[in-house]
């Protein structure tokens, strides 16, 4: 597993050196000094991770595909950037989000050109099978897109249910996981089979991800979160953890809950308080066996790889739930 | 000539029908309701038409190129959707902009989307040549966003010359056009002598298209417009003609130039003197030679076609020359 923890490393400063270098002599500067701030600004660069890995995994080499890896990463910047517009986020890995640094007419353009620049970079790695790789990248965008608009609308209903919040994270979060396996395993000239396999592992293993963000959101070490316990809460957020609960609650814990609702957000101070709702209906444990299944599902999924292979996504697919950040 | 224009209208009808059709069921509604709003707007689709006319022109047929026909004009609805969150407009072809008629997070999505669901209908077109046609497409939209943010740019700096100005057009006008008729031809199975050469009339053609469109916001019949004339320079702008007269202009006349650029702009009742130190300095004429000479020289990159399809895209050139809105 040590080896493992090694590679990543390894591969992820070969990431962030592609993803520095990228923008570095484009012109202008007001357009690509803001998009390199982004991509700057670290992060864990696990979606390029994927697209390595499942390169790979089927017989290629990273090699064919680091321009993709790099694509996936400046789509995930992308949205991050068009996100903390509409969220009015001021920081984002312990610096100013884009357009608190510059301002809201310069995020909306670098978001839109770190895009395109994605886009270039994809098709350097495509080579005969460009439109199935540009297909998949393609359809990851409208997946986020769609799934962004659906986060939104949830903001504003009072009634969502947890079947609607899986299909959310799925488009949000999973869609761009099943896409950055999907494109490795094709440019590593996989056969259909590793190339779905892959991908519904990399779908599974999405929203394992975001349902076990949603869980260290309010059961996290709070110095190794780096963030305050609790704020989906404080921010109202309808998170996995809080639909469940819903569902589950009656009486008076029910009562508090739609408060939640009502008020779009609880107080900094009641964040014990609803924990020990959650406690008590058992929804954090619901959470972890949530989390548990759907990292089975995807570790089912890629059966047909041979033992090295299976051995590192399994290892990925640990790490991701036992992470404390 | 007439059979032309008949041409235009029946394609510009079913471009529009493909437009309107393309977000029909797509859910979530609040994400793609938006987008139809903008699609459903009008046009003139002559992004469209330049990639219909470049697949014929080569020996292709319309058939082949009717999604990416749609496809730039989504991506060109992108554009205005973003830039007018920027230019904080509130108008566009006489209705309020999206951001306006929804809200800015609407727009800014909707935008995004509307660029993800081009990149999907460009691909339905593609077959052999995919990675050329979507790394053209790719370029336009780099250029897009460089064009852009050289605009903004200009805004704040005193010094613009006109070369940079005619970069800046290039990228945020022209480059579109020579993509449109690039991938047209690409499409349509052209030899690389007619994809070069139909991206060299598109180009020059959009030079000219922009530099008509600055000389008509001060020469055009306001009713015939539909716009207050005078526009561009109580708003300041730094067009072609206020960077040839700023370059021409000595003493007087140029001292009341550099208030337009101190001032960011003059007040709609001092629109005629400006006309009448734009008159004197013989810049209204300047703009109508440079219009000519990119119009030529569109035309005279295309003669490697046939007589039937240099006369259409002749008469392009000429109904975009002397149009008057």
């Amino acid at each position: 597993m040590n080896n493992y923890i090694k590679l990543y490393e390894r591969e992820r400063i070969k990431i962030n050196q592609i993803l520095s270098d990228a923008l570095k002599y484009r012109q202008p500067t007001s357009l690509y000094e803001p998009g390199s701030y982004i991509l700057n600004s670290g992060g864990k660069r696990l979606r390029p991770l994927l697209v390595l890995l499942s390169a790979k995994a089927v017989g290629g080499k990273f090699q064919d595909a680091y321009s993709a890896a790099a694509a996936v990463e400046m789509l995930h910047n992308f949205t991050l950037v068009h996100d903390d517009i509409m969220d009015n986020a001021d920081k984002r890995r312990g610096r100013l989000t884009l357009h608190k640094k510059y301002d809201h007419n310069t995020a909306i353009l670098a978001g839109d050109s770190l895009l395109s620049i994605a886009y270039e970079f994809l098709l350097r790695d495509c080579n005969g099978n460009a439109k199935e790789v540009i297909s998949a990248f393609t359809h990851g965008l409208i997946e986020v897109c769609e799934g962004q608009s659906l986060d939104t609308d949830f903001e504003l209903r009072k009634n969502v249910t947890l079947s609607e919040y899986i299909l959310m994270i799925k488009k949000k979060t999973a869609a761009m996981a099943e896409m950055c396996c999907k494109i490795g395993a094709l440019l590593g000239g996989g056969t259909n089979a590793q190339v779905n396999a892959l991908a519904k592992y990399g779908l599974n293993l999405g929203i394992a991800f975001q349902i076990q963000d949603d869980l260290l959101d309010i059961s996290a070490d709070e110095k190794e979160f780096g963030k305050t316990i609790g704020g989906d809460l404080v921010e109202g957020k309808k998170t996995f953890l809080f639909l469940e609960a819903l569902e589950k609650s009656k009486g008076n814990d029910r009562q508090k809950l739609l408060k939640v609702i009502e008020r779009k957000g609880i107080k900094k101070n009641q964040v014990m308080t609803y924990k020990a709702i959650y406690e008590k209906l058992g929804v954090l444990d619901d959470a972890r066996n949530e989390i548990k299944t759907y990292t089975q599902r995807a570790l089912r999924s890629i059966n047909l790889l041979d033992d090295e292979n299976k051995s590192i996504f399994k290892w990925l697919a640990d790490s991701l739930i036992h992470r404390t950040s």
